[in-house]
């Protein structure tokens, strides 16, 4: 372990995550089995996360609501593949009523307060919010409705990870309805764009998108699309998804529309998300055995200012540290001054390079006197001593610079962790060794995949490229086939 | 019923209640018994809500994190009257399963899937927060600790009303800890005074504040602060409230810290909150039998444009239109266009009245050859024909001034809605009568305040001024008594 309590990433990856989440100040488990708490500093992250995807969401002309957080027993009997894939591992409410118990010490559940029909604690939203759809929708003019909400959601896991699997996490759904299967197409892949967008510019992630196979998709959609990332240790993640639901639902819930012909038609429908999870993505994606990394236009704090002041010249090299801070203020967000006295500046740097700040600013008595400052950069650790005159600038260039940098790394990571494999004694190699997506042709049987995962313990992951790929042998049977898939082992 | 079908005000104020909700597209009541649906009209309201308080909540130094939605059954144990007030109507998850059921056609509880400890959808975050606290503080330099969360929250109401008072709702809840028991005091009034505020300057909403009585204050606070509003039925609605929970549940959850001397001490503590009820409580201010009327610093919408167009004069009248949007967008925010070509120019002025947009202009051919405009407000109906070139201008002192009459007349109905009252007889005829707060005298016995309740059904809202009151009789049993208390039947 190093000198700042973080376990290094090639000793143990997985204490190395729960290393960073601790000594970042982003998340904990709480007293309740598979659920964190997510603290102020992980919390500010994530409302980063969701004022710029809101922003994305809203601009495509979807419109935020709330629909309850239980879901009736029943609803999830309708759709019969939906009730297969979710009705399975959730909470559920059976009883409304607690009683002071006999011994008068604590309480017990009111055997009098049974519910007719158990609720569930939603595991995603489709069945509630298309009961109600079936009312909001019944000529074109209602078309498309387009639908977002934030929201938690719980899903009874039995093994958890903070922000990576969690029993109750956040998240947004997006649900859209629309008159024709083409128009409903566009949506599907509209959203699994926004959300590499906001991967690539917000998060500094580079990934691959494509459609999911039958026994990864979402059940009861169509196809599923997913974004999907590889970490460091070469564990893919799935970033989010994009669901074409087809008719399935419209016609499980009852959803109809009067067309402009005065026809009754059942319309086309989308669900898409992405939830905490990206906090663990982005956590694995960039942060080093000395802490959280972070990318610029996702931080809550950009850059950090430390005065070095003894009890002498305190009053000086705040006063001058303060005067940086309104300037830099003035044209960089989340300036931020650490004026605590009762750590040491060793200390702060220490702390502020745990937690991923991009940038720090050291400004002592010397620096003052010579009008500079030391500038450090979170990503590489390079120091410089900058003049005060053009700090500014220099900032501002830093910043954009980080950002683009990590967004580098992070393609290299991806490229490089992809490996195009011809056989299949090769992709186990590859499989066990470093891992990484391994790039092969599959011929689209659920025996062969299956026979993978078994072996391999790697899944498919996406599709590479509709239509583009290869032609080839699946490397599993070496029956032709046209369809290059990622496979990997996933978090 | 009115041609906007909404039933007037006097024939039936909760059925005009629903009739609002329902023509404005606020909310609907759902599938789950007690829960509402928040529809994108009325959710827009609410964002309005929660961006303007949590930017107040944040500049007071709080910051926001999230804590679990389920709460072990034990936790509600701890604090003795925390319990008696909290852990009785809740929902009680007791499985994490559901299984097919043997004939196939559906879902059932797996009874192997019982929990050792039944959880708590959250009723409030008192206990699971503070047991966090207590990992979280150790030293004064952790303190003050100031925490804030938006949450939904679940209570298992009898009788229900969509944004009023429903079995889920949404909520911000604020808890803070400190050294000492004047700072803590102090964060109760200032997050007291937060509210007033906002409810003044947002949603131009007069209110009273104080102390509440004992029976109505938290369970396990020492004392309980709230907001007090009147709405236009006579009836009181607390809008929020703000506690000094002083060191109950820091010993309860053995939360303490080392002070400055090294002494091991218990902190103070405080919360405070407002609700989705703050919806209910903006709509029966302003709103009137043509529909919801929304001060202009909260609507979502504040101007909404609508062109007067037939199939020859459809294009220029649109861009005229868009060029009004685009000048008037400079300067204000929320400003839309209405083009829509399926519907008449009447049927729209109806729609966006019903939905209380501020103000509405008009624009058709010979407005565009005069270089006018035709203005409408939504407070008072008043019309106005406005030169293109000064419209900007005289549209922001148009929003200004509706936001000034709407407090102006929630000033006037607060103030002539409250009566002094000398003695118990005419306590009586005031409240079967009209309604409205009744300020009186009270011993502070919980026996005159149960009779009281139970010959009226009005109840202690809160002191009307701490120490300031007129020296007086109690209303009900004549002791002497120096604090007057406003008195009001409630929502």
């Amino acid at each position: 372990m190093s000198n700042k309590g973080i376990t290094p990433r090639e000793e143990d990856y997985s204490q190395w995550y729960f290393d960073i989440l601790e000594r970042a100040d982003l998340a904990e488990n709480s007293s309740v089995r598979g659920c964190m708490v997510i603290k102020p500093y992980g919390y500010a992250i994530w409302e980063n996360m969701q004022k710029n995807l809101d922003r994305m969401i809203k601009e495509a002309g979807v419109k935020n609501a709330y629909f309850p957080l239980f879901i009736p027993k029943s609803f999830f009997s309708k759709e019969a593949s939906h009730v297969k894939g979710f009705a399975k591992e959730c909470a559920i409410v059976t009883h409304y009523r607690l009683k002071e118990n006999e011994a008068g010490d604590g309480v017990e559940v009111d055997e009098n307060s049974k519910l007719e029909e158990e609720l569930v604690v939603r595991p995603t939203s489709e069945t509630i919010m298309y009961d109600t759809f079936s009312r909001w929708v019944s000529s074109w003019r209602d078309l498309p409705l387009k639908i977002n909400q934030w929201a938690n959601i719980v899903r009874w896991e039995r093994r958890t990870r903070p922000f990576l699997r969690t029993t109750e996490f956040l998240w947004q759904e997006g649900h859209t309805v629309h008159t024709t299967h083409e128009e409903s197409l566009k949506e599907v892949q509209d959203r699994l764009d926004m959300y590499v967008t906001f991967a690539r510019d917000y998060l500094a992630m580079d990934t691959y998108y494509g459609r999911k196979s039958d026994s990864e998709k979402f059940a009861g959609a169509v196809n599923t699309y997913g974004v999907e990332a590889m970490m460091q240790d070469g564990k893919a993640l799935q970033f989010g998804t994009s669901h074409d639901l087809g008719q399935n639902f419209a016609k499980a819930f009852g959803i109809q529309f009067a067309d402009k012909d005065g026809d009754i038609k059942l319309p086309w429908q989308t669900s898409w998300g992405v939830s905490t999870r990206m906090m663990g993505a982005l956590i694995m994606t960039h942060s080093d055995d000395n802490g959280l990394v972070l990318p610029p236009n996702i931080a809550p704090i950009k850059v950090i200012v430390i005065p070095i002041f003894n009890d002498e010249n305190k009053d000086k090299v705040l006063s001058v540290a303060s005067e940086i801070v309104s300037s830099l203020s003035k044209t960089i967000e989340c300036v931020e001054l650490d004026e605590r006295d009762f750590v040491s500046p060793g200390f702060k740097f220490n702390e502020w390079e745990k937690k991923g700040v991009p940038v720090r600013i050291e400004i002592g008595e010397r620096d003052i006197e010579s009008k500079t400052c030391v500038v450090v950069r979170r990503d590489n650790g390079t120091k410089e001593s900058i003049g005060l005159e053009i700090l500014s600038s220099k900032v501002e260039d830093l910043l954009r610079n980080i950002q683009e940098i990590l967004l580098e790394k992070s393609k290299d990571n991806l490229i490089s962790k992809t490996h195009k494999i011809e056989n299949f004694e090769e992709m186990k190699t590859q499989l066990e060794n470093g891992g990484g997506f391994v790039l092969a042709n599959w011929c689209g049987d659920e025996e062969c995949e299956n026979s993978i995962k078994y072996a391999t313990k790697a899944t498919t992951r996406c599709l590479r490229s509709e239509g583009e790929g290869e032609s080839g042998k699946c490397i599993y049977c070496g029956k032709e086939s046209s369809e290059e898939w990622l496979f990997a082992k996933a978090y």
